[in-house]
């Protein structure tokens, strides 16, 4: 036996860049451009030196708690985690464990895939249409366990409610995670499922909307027996996932829903603004409904321009991946960097034309 | 099919209590009675609003790097998480591949069992001998993974680095994790085998020296391979565990070694004194070497006295399991607290001779 033969082989998801430089427009890791609520940063300022001390409440109750309160379930609905990855990653340890393939589009969130491997869970990577549509009939097939957004990223387009419920209770012996990190830019939320369906898991994440990316909170909202696995599961693997402080912030993030849905209006109104802005210019995108717009140029291609962006230090995000490789997905940032990336791809787009 | 099939099934670890009342003598989960160094507090002051919007550096460099130079290693050797129990899961996760079963003490940190359980990863319990000591040449068969806690818990005891040693030689080609969760409170650490051979982990924590169990933050070290295949296994779960908090406060910690060794230096003198008047009222324990002490009463059960310390806010750890449910850890507090323990133990145990 050789060391290796002990070891996991996997080949990790590569997140996008976060450069040093603070001198940049950065629009590619779908971060929300304002501040989160004040209030957040006065509850880190109530912080002593007992949250550091001693260890956090292994429950996480006033978070878990002002998350169900918000949304109107129990606590006994709601589980929270390192983020909304950290979410998924335990969904897919505690959910996925029928021995048959999971489905999941095959343009989609490019961590379903690896969480698969990494978990030695066999998948299916099930076509979007021709215009980059989930097709609700392709999940109504024999399968364990199903994964898709809502809005669907990289492309932020939506599927309706109706459709999700009838994925929803065709595979009604599996569980199906509706993965919302983008919901509140767009689409129709499938908590109002959750009391309806006992094989369904809504996820959700503080890092796009609440502004909380650097913090480290997601959550999703299910059927209390699916949340008790999952308890479970994440009893078995760290029993202090979330911190005394993320706790706090988390609460106080929750606590100030003006603030909250202010911004997201804001970053709303802006998509739109781009959106016009773009098509100007020549490109063409897809319909987003979330906090990013997925757009290809009639003339340029996309790596070209995703490197003449980064010269000028304006990061966006580039797939390299077959049907999306002339895609830019540019997250929406401010009023003034959207400005500034409109202006620059102006003159750039001229300049080529000249 | 029902919709149980797919579940992970699992018998989580139960982390002690963590009382809501802040009115009671905690001495049951090994925290550190003193708060972390004031230079953390003060790092946390100067967070603004770009921790919280902006995801943390997925690298973790700043904490990786205050941490390989503290210990003179490379940050090609070191390894971050959401306190060592994530360090310790993903440790788990992706070194004990091999199908054959890991070994580690019967008597030992609860958890190991549970990772094993999680991961679907054969184990087996070593016996501790007699006087609950590690036996090393019970360690040198045929296995697929070693992970022990030096010093021990929850007895406090220490294996000696050349019994270590014989250990890491005698399993050359697969992964040896040593636990050093207590190490600065006794023992000598197995550091300085790191560069010596290429299979050996050693785990750390900040939540027990450090005095920062409430942000959760551990580490392991070890030679650049291992490392590496860690970091793929991390980035296949979570690209961002650690928030830019815990990335700040853990730097400002690894900087400020005079008052950590200080505080270290008053635990381990009240740990010498509680043992002294705990042999005064009948009490014989393991010499540790840790932040606990692992006492049973010649006279009286450890369930009893664990009920009525509780009784009195006064809150130790008991294990309800073969050979060690007579004992009591309890951690060790200020000076004051142990003054409180010991004093209504006298009374209490009087009463009963009384």
């Amino acid at each position: 036996m050789m060391i290796e033969d002990n070891f996991r082989k996997v080949v990790p998801y590569v997140p996008g860049e976060q450069p040093k430089d603070n001198d940049v427009i950065k629009l590619n890791t779908n971060e929300n451009p304002y501040p989160p609520s004040p209030s957040v940063l006065d509850a880190l300022a109530k912080v002593d030196n007992n949250s550091f001390r001693k260890y956090p409440d292994p429950d996480v109750t006033d978070l878990v708690q002002a998350i169900a309160d918000y949304h109107h379930f129990k606590k006994e609905n709601v589980f929270v985690g390192v983020g909304s990855d950290d979410v998924l990653a335990m969904c897919f340890l505690s959910f996925f464990n029928s021995g048959k393939e999971i489905l999941f589009p095959d343009v989609s969130y490019a961590f379903y895939k690896v969480w698969a491997d990494l978990f030695q869970i066999k998948y299916r990577e099930v076509p979007l249409d021709e215009n980059f549509n989930i097709v609700p009939k392709d999940y109504m097939v024999d399968n364990g366990g199903i994964v898709f957004p809502n809005p669907n990223a990289p492309t932020g387009l939506t599927l309706p409610l109706s459709d999700i419920e009838d994925i929803i209770i065709e595979n009604k012996h599996k569980v199906v995670i509706v993965d919302e990190a983008y919901i509140d830019f767009g689409g129709e939320t499938a908590l109002s499922l959750i009391n309806k369906y006992d094989n369904l898991i809504v996820t959700r994440t503080f890092s796009k909307s609440r502004s909380m990316a650097g913090m480290r909170i997601g959550y999703c909202i299910g059927n209390e027996q699916l949340i008790s696995v999952l308890n479970s599961v994440k009893f078995s693997f760290n029993s202090y996932t979330m911190s005394d402080v993320a706790i706090k912030c988390g609460v106080a993030s929750i606590n100030d829903d003006t603030y909250f849905k202010n911004i997201v209006a804001k970053i709303i109104d802006t998509r739109e603004k781009t959106k016009e802005s773009l098509t100007k210019l020549g490109f063409t995108f897809l319909d987003s409904s979330s906090n990013f717009i997925f757009a290809k140029h009639n003339e340029i291609s996309g790596e070209e321009l995703f490197n003449a962006l980064k010269e000028n230090k304006i990061f966006v995000r580039h797939f390299n991946a077959p049907r999306i490789n002339d895609y830019l997905r540019i997250t929406i940032g401010t009023e003034r960097e959207m400005e500034e990336l409109i202006s620059f791809l102006d003159s750039y787009i001229s300049g080529k034309r000249g």
